[in-house]
């Protein structure tokens, strides 16, 4: 049972309170919409700064920010925690794990999950880090890894423990790089006297010809002699084919003996039930057309990393990152009131205002449309941007004291292990924890 | 294997990075001794903070500190993450999960764990408040039950969700119960509009005759007050036998219908194996000598909780406290020194600082030795000391800016379910989560 009142006006059921279902709902606020909000976690998560979570720069409070705190002064807006199934789309239902809910329009904003390509190996052995969960636990994995390094004495053993990969050298896998290589330069050393910490390794392999390939060739380029920089191993051109736990093997041949695989190298739409096959496209997104209205529908949308709005400009849709969820979400509540209003929709225009990477300390590459540029600039530019971008004053503080903190005194402090070691990415696991 | 290399220098083991391990630790820093620490977590925990980590008012990495921070630079130290089953009396060495190790001295600084009394279903029904994961399992189930409660239109159900018992009118139960207090008054109503907090119940159960029954007659009169002004139902003289995960019964026929028990009633030692019985006291602590050695030993020490030394003044031991910790390693630490000099070992005199216990903004209660305190300027210092008495200038910063935040903005802000809602005390949980 939902216990949703019956409510004058129409009914946005939103599922998924990421960057595209919150700039929905808080632009939907008091705006004559019966909002119900739907999401498996009661809090936001800000993704971009999940590899500073899991390499003990930021504690995990400091980027996930409470649901139902966002919507606390909206009028007729309802937040329920809930994993919703499937859309019944002939009843106008939505099905979730506590009950059903008619809807008048529904809103996809589910996001997207880690893409293993169907590698039951690696997804069983290797960790993904799309979750806060995630994150804390590829913390507890590292530094578990270096406790156990300490205690044996076979020397291949111990090298394998230190040993990280990368599996993808977009921003996420080149980001979680650069702060593992910072915590090997400033704190593993300090903290673990007693061991050679020089034997870590940190493997970056990058199927594409450069890093950051979503990026300009002079960004891609400097980030990767970033990387070099700070010691991190960079392979490019390698497709890893399997990891059972000890191994990572690539189609050319190579071979990494490490204990711990990072998965970065791909996501895809957390697609829900419901849906022809026909609709779903490549990268299990949703094909949505320039009002971000799913294929066949009118009372339908998706919204963000789900949606597949294919336009000109953008043959394989938009990139999965937050600024195409948060403008696709803006200017839907725009539209649904013009929906309602039985006006004429508005074609959704994506405005890039570019893309950026940090490397590490004083290390970072931004590319505008119009022109890049890299190095000290830029790392403070990505962090002004960052900060800003977070939800909440308490979160924008705690996150600037804590970058302060972590630059001045080159440390990383949030390196408790709070939770098991465990290399699970099934659904149930993400939800439960 | 520990993989521990030999040394000069005597080596004492402390297994344990609670109060009294890390300060007698600290105070063997470069004293020519070898010091192994050990501990089942790599991190200290403030548990007289644990209640506000448990109520969404700090997050836990603000009460943690690394271990490793702590003695990063020490000579001669080694920290191992490892859990202590047994020690081996006669052939001085130390049984762990990670391996053995011989020690000159040894030192049992394991503190205490939730006592259940035998109650084996009290135990798998009701949360303990011990550790930090067990502090964000009781953070997770109420903010659950309130989730779950919005759900129901059987108002026993609902009743029951939201009603809350803690056995135990200890500093712990009295300061857990302040905090529910103060989130049903400002926190709750404000995220769950569409539900009627006013039925949230929270019921003190306290065997003894008055609250707080180690402090002065006043605090507690003072205490109970201020508890029933926060609307907190007290109940004493009430003996909880049985908690069957719907039903709290107590000995005097009293029935409490509710979903969630937290047990604050009871401690006892965290003892270890190698023991006779004799050596174990009453409250399962080890019983020790003026010194701190463990009756019939020289070479082994136990301080803090675990220990019970009984002089005219305390005839059932130290309170079970920081405080005695504290003074008994500092001390200890002199007594090793002497020891390994052949000087005469001094005896423990507890310097008793007072206690004290706050229930809600500007509502605490300071016994110091001469005279008690209560209100606003009790509540004042009971913040001052639990600041100035956290590990680490960072943890010290924040948690200070979280309780002013907390103050001017009547919030709560750490409120997310990051940990799965379960409602076990196994110490296989424990340990590793």
């Amino acid at each position: 049972m939902m216990n949703i009142p019956t409510s004058n006006h129409p009914r946005v059921v939103i599922i998924g309170g990421g960057f595209g279902g919150l700039s929905l709902a808080k632009k939907l606020k008091n705006k004559s919409f019966q909002v119900v909000l739907l999401d498996k976690h009661n809090y936001h998560t800000f993704q971009p700064l999940l590899y500073q979570v899991a390499t003990g720069g930021l504690e995990s409070g400091s980027i996930a920010f409470p649901i139902r705190k966002v919507v606390q002064n909206f009028n007729d807006i309802y937040f329920r925690l809930a994993e919703v199934q499937r859309i019944d789309t002939e009843n106008k239902k939505v099905i979730a794990d506590i009950g059903t809910i008619f809807y008048d329009y529904v809103v996809i904003a589910t996001g997207s999950k880690t893409n293993f390509f169907g590698n039951e190996m690696i997804k069983q052995n290797s960790m993904a880090m799309k979750t806060i969960p995630q994150s804390l636990n590829i913390r507890s994995l590292v530094l578990e890894n270096f406790e156990a390094a300490l205690l044996t004495n076979d020397m291949n053993e111990q090298n394998a423990l230190m040993n990280f990969v990368i599996v993808g050298a977009g921003p996420t896998g080149v980001e979680l790089a650069g702060a593992l290589a910072e915590m090997k330069k400033h704190v593993l050393p300090k903290d673990y006297p007693d061991l050679d910490i020089r034997k870590m390794q940190i493997n970056v392999v990058q199927g594409a010809s450069k890093v950051l390939d979503a990026m300009s060739d002079k960004s891609s380029k400097k980030a990767e002699e970033f990387l070099k920089k700070l010691g991190v191993n960079v392979w490019l051109n390698e497709i890893v084919t399997d990891f059972d736990g000890k191994k990572v093997s690539t189609k050319s041949g190579r071979e990494f003996y490490a204990e711990t695989v990072i998965w970065t190298a791909g996501v895809m739409g957390a697609t829900l039930e419901g849906f022809d096959q026909a609709v779903i496209q490549r990268g299990n997104r949703i094909k949505v057309n320039d009002f971000n209205q799913v294929e066949g529908f009118t009372d339908i949308f998706a919204i963000g990393d789900v949606a597949s709005m294919m336009t000109e400009k953008t043959p394989g849709g938009h990139p999965m990152m937050a600024q195409p969820a948060i403008q696709q979400g803006e200017l839907l509540a725009l539209n649904l009131m013009r929906l309602r209003d039985g006006k004429a929709l508005k074609p959704f225009v994506y405005n890039d205002k570019g893309s950026m990477a940090t490397i590490g300390r004083n290390k970072a590459v931004v590319d505008l449309p119009k022109f890049q540029f890299s190095g000290f600039f830029a790392w403070f530019v990505w962090m002004f941007v960052h900060l800003i971008s977070l939800i909440g004053f308490r979160n924008k503080l705690v996150v600037f004291w804590n970058w302060m903190y972590n630059y001045l005194m080159f440390d990383r402090q949030a390196r408790l292990i709070v939770r098991p070691y465990k290399r699970k990415n099934e659904e149930s696991f993400e939800m439960h924890n």
